[in-house]
């Protein structure tokens, strides 16, 4: 059993299904770009187009209104910008993030620091839906119109927002909705058009796909960004310019066929495997703490902490004995540091400090699960025990 | 035969090269992210550091200079930007880029048009280095520090710049180069100190890698861009945020060694494919212009016309005998134009309208030549008796 590593980091990434693998494999056979008109170039074309209407397929949307890059962070980004525009409607000229956003969207994309305003979460991580509409107000009022941008699903804790209602609100105010849907794809069902954002970023590597495809998704075609991310190329009708990586997308289509077919017995596998993980915690520490366990979350993930079982030494400890978990975002520099997330929350920073992410996916098992309850409550009895050596 | 065609557009994309085929799928197998510190995370961190050190080799560059992203487009991109800073110097105040460059530098990136001169060509599509001259000591008399972005070999042409001549010129001026080898980079040898450049293009699919990979490298680490494409990761030491893409910077890594390994063997025999080529061209229609003939090409790059036969009728019937080429750059909407730079060169327009492009590929053989003859023969006798059936 030594190399056989328990990965619990799903949220981070996932692996390839076989689906996916078999479609991506498929176009690795194909030669071509899609953009040329000879007969390979059509063939690749084809593929392309395929995966296109998978994906759709999966948030409801028309194949024509997805956009396909290369993550869901350059979607992000792409999304990110002043320079969308309603039918014959001016440039934007302020935009509102949520405090807990994924690091690609608090950055801001292409928009100066200085025209964006965040938008406060409560004790559960859910966006404070008065706050967002005093603000929108406000923004009518002043004639401001605006890029609003909450995710779908935090990375973190896994807390689901209020899409829906957002989107009532950012339409009244005559403004424009972007939701990061990164982790949301795959492990809930929704529909482009009952969230209601107008702009739905989307990643292939958090739903099974390969790595190296992502895609921004239009609600409709009134929508036009006039300042691509990526310049010099009419692919994606000009709003992303770059050979397309003709495997990745292929796989990516595939991975939304499966993602989309297994939505709801993943869903109930996983909220099972879940819960038992947090009632075994629990069982063995009831000091355990779970964030944003009152509110409506993501089946697959966990965000727990145990006071004063640091998440840094936890994350070793699990490390050495095969387990990979994650401290909170896996994005960024490889540094354990207190999460924004939980910060915007208001926990504590000492409490932060002790948080883990377990992420599940479409293949951890009962076992997984078991292993991570026995292994974590060994480790705490260890600190336990030398806290109390060093008291004596 | 139905089914087999012959591909000779290896400079829109070649196939994956079996070392890079095998990474790939050798890299499908690990799962984690890069920056996660669990050691799922620590054995895809280790593949990508291997491929940075393999990609870095080919250029004789520095593996820690190198910056992985996931297309030549968005490197060039990434460049084309006024936020380099060279130690302690400020930002950039101006641009110039050559008239044959790829649209992906051409478009101008993040550098607005009124801030870019274009450098001209002579006749052959060599960048004019007297009027390159004059161009930096104007800004140099003007104070100003700008970026230089000139091609390494004409994706069209096959043309191959002055580099290190350019970037004397430019060092002198103090200001920085970036060449895109996109299209060079496997295909003939190149040193990043021999040629001078600050920053270099390259793109993985164009040398036998996947598609999904592409760097930009540096010369040295005295360069410092202070905003990002990407944004919202400390990834490639915070210079382009997202997970990387592991299976293809892997391949990429692969290909590169492969490429380096077989680059001596591919020109001499490309370019034997290639002079054949234009012989039996030649041979069967006296008419025949090579465009770039009289200067250095890359060797598997072809690119002419026949006056009277349009490429877009070629294009076409070529493609029902199953061969794949082009009218020029694959890159953009499918649609035939003429060449941007065909134009730069001074090219008539009902000449450049003419213009095929064939690029070989390490696979090509010989057959792959003599059967395009045959074919391309046989359709300007069709097309030639069908215009003096018309006149009679």
């Amino acid at each position: 059993m030594a190399d056989a590593r328990t990965y619990l980091d799903h949220n981070a990434t996932t692996p390839m299904r076989a689906e996916a693998r078999a479609a991506t494999l498929a176009a690795f056979e194909l030669c071509g770009a899609p953009s040329s008109i000879h007969g390979d170039g059509r063939a690749v074309r084809k593929a392309v187009e395929t995966a296109r209407h998978q994906v759709a397929a999966l948030l409801g949307a028309e194949a024509k209104n997805v956009v396909f890059c290369a993550s869901a962070t350059e979607a992000n980004n792409m999304a990110l910008c002043l320079d969308w525009q309603r039918g014959r409607g001016g440039s934007l000229q302020r935009a509102a993030v949520s405090a807990v956003e994924h690091a690609s969207v608090l950055s801001g994309g292409r928009i100066p620091a200085d025209r964006i305003d965040i938008l406060a979460v409560d004790g559960h991580g859910v966006v404070d839906l008065d706050a967002a509409a005093a603000l929108l107000d406000r923004w009518q009022a002043e004639g401001v119109v605006g890029l609003v941008s909450v995710m779908l699903a935090n990375n973190e804790t896994g807390v689901l927002q209020p899409i829906a209602a957002l989107a009532e609100k950012v339409h009244a105010a005559g403004s424009i909705l972007h939701t990061d849907a990164a982790q949301a794809a795959g492990k809930i069902s929704f529909d482009i058009s009952g969230i209601g954002a107008d702009l739905v970023t989307i990643s292939s590597h958090k739903l099974g796909g390969p790595l190296g495809a992502g895609a921004l998704v239009l609600a409709s075609q009134g929508l036009h960004l006039s300042n691509p991310l990526l310049r010099g190329g009419g692919q994606e009708k000009g709003l992303r310019a770059g050979t397309e990586n003709v495997p990745a997308i292929a796989g990516f289509g595939a991975a939304a066929v499966a993602a989309g077919r297994d939505i709801a017995a993943y869903g109930e596998r996983s909220l099972a495997l879940r819960d038992a993980l947090a009632a075994g915690l629990r069982q063995a520490a009831p000091e355990v703490v779970v964030f944003g366990e009152g509110v409506a979350r993501l089946p697959n993930t966990l965000c727990f902490a145990a006071p004063g079982m640091p998440a840094e030494t936890a994350l070793i400890a699990l490390d050495l004995e095969g387990l990979s978990v994650s401290s909170g975002s896996a994005c960024s520099s490889g540094k354990v540091k207190v999460s924004h997330v939980l910060t915007a929350m208001g926990v504590p920073a000492d409490l932060a400090g002790c948080a883990l992410r377990i992420s599940l996916g479409w293949e951890s098992s009962a076992e997984d699960v078991e292993f991570f309850i026995a292994v974590w409550t060994r480790l705490r009895q260890t600190l336990h025990d030398r806290k109390q050596h060093r008291a004596a």
